[in-house]
């Protein structure tokens, strides 16, 4: 059994960008609509999808989400959902002989309000990494950059099982 | 064995309050006479006491502290003390089959000094969650808002165990 | 098995010091030549290996990184590196019946790019620690005080056995 940790925070697109169309808010493994703009990335931003990526591929010694997937525009994972990235983490895991046992999220942001969809988002997760995965959201009382919405953390935790 | 993390923060509540009366410092599960103002919140504002809710909620799939105890001056959390909250998660966590084996909490704020009463944390927390639970502390060196003497912040990791 | 939670954050020294000499930069358990000014503490500032150390520290009920070297330019830690102050903490374990058995540690930052130089960083931390230590990197989209390059930040979580 070994551990991994992950991290990651990304910025809320601009409600008043020039784009006509506004983003859509992807997070935690599922859409939101109307609950305001989606966050910037070069895949859909799903901090907490990220975050859990981040934490396998830790505890399983095989990097972290910027070796697999790459960075910027032209990576792998550019215009990628979180589930999909996920899937890929767990394929590439099992492939090293790593098997996912249990995984934990915490969203640190004002929006969304998590509680509203939290099933969907456990089953949407849980069904890509193929064990337990759970969320938990809290807001930061208005201090820092998520208490004044400027944007949206993640701190993920993940066990995994080698095969013998 | 499952995994479960868990993120909180609070702000200081003001020194200078209109309020005659200043609000008490409670963390960690004790209070702390003598170390300033406390923390805002419905509760007693304990940011280390509701990470750990969160870490043994999520590890065991049961929601947040938002979905157990609710949130606003009408929650049933409201007033209530970090260990008190901590013993009603636990037995309902033992309700649907869970039990903490182990958990930790890391405390991120200038003040109070942890290292002075950090034998009665470790005592009071335990006993509240029937395993041994730990207590650590840091700073930001006046980065962010935790820096800046605003708030507090805690970032919890908890393992369980689901009975057969 | 039990599990413990580390957090540090420090500030980068400042690249415009009166000093003529450019502080080291230390990250992680290596030396990053070329990545500009050194991290600020009386140690080498490594939070990587702090939060790791706390996180040791916690998983095995015996208090932080604190208790064990001390606060300021006088402590028992004070000048060591990384990696030095690691190999203590896992004899201080070893010496209480507790034995590492995996680690993880998320830093958070705009530099060093430790994807550069991963492996060499995890051959560092697990050689000191005695069991497989990971690494993963992100940044905050230029938000927060590890966004805006004053400081870096860094969170861990590690599993111990304890002896029989």
């Amino acid at each position: 059994m070994r551990i991994g940790q992950g991290f990651d925070a990304h910025r809320f697109a601009s409600a008043d960008a020039a784009e006509a169309v506004v983003r859509p808010l992807w997070l935690a493994g599922i859409e939101w609509p109307g609950e305001g703009s989606g966050i910037e990335g070069d895949s859909d931003g799903d901090v907490a999808a990220h975050a859990l990526i981040d934490a396998l591929l830790s505890a399983s010694g095989l990097g972290d989400i910027g070796s697999l997937f790459g960075v910027g525009s032209s990576a792998h994972g550019a215009g990628m959902h979180g589930v999909a990235m996920l899937r890929e983490t767990v394929a590439y895991l099992e492939s090293h002989g790593f098997t996912p046992s249990s995984a934990s999220v915490a969203i640190i942001g004002n929006r969304p309000k998590i509680g509203r969809h939290r099933a969907e988002t456990v089953r949407a997760l849980s069904e890509a990494v193929g064990c337990p995965v759970s969320v938990t959201a809290t807001t930061t009382d208005r201090m820092g950059f998520t208490g004044r919405g400027e944007g949206i953390a993640a701190i993920a935790s993940a066990l995994v099982e080698e095969r013998e």
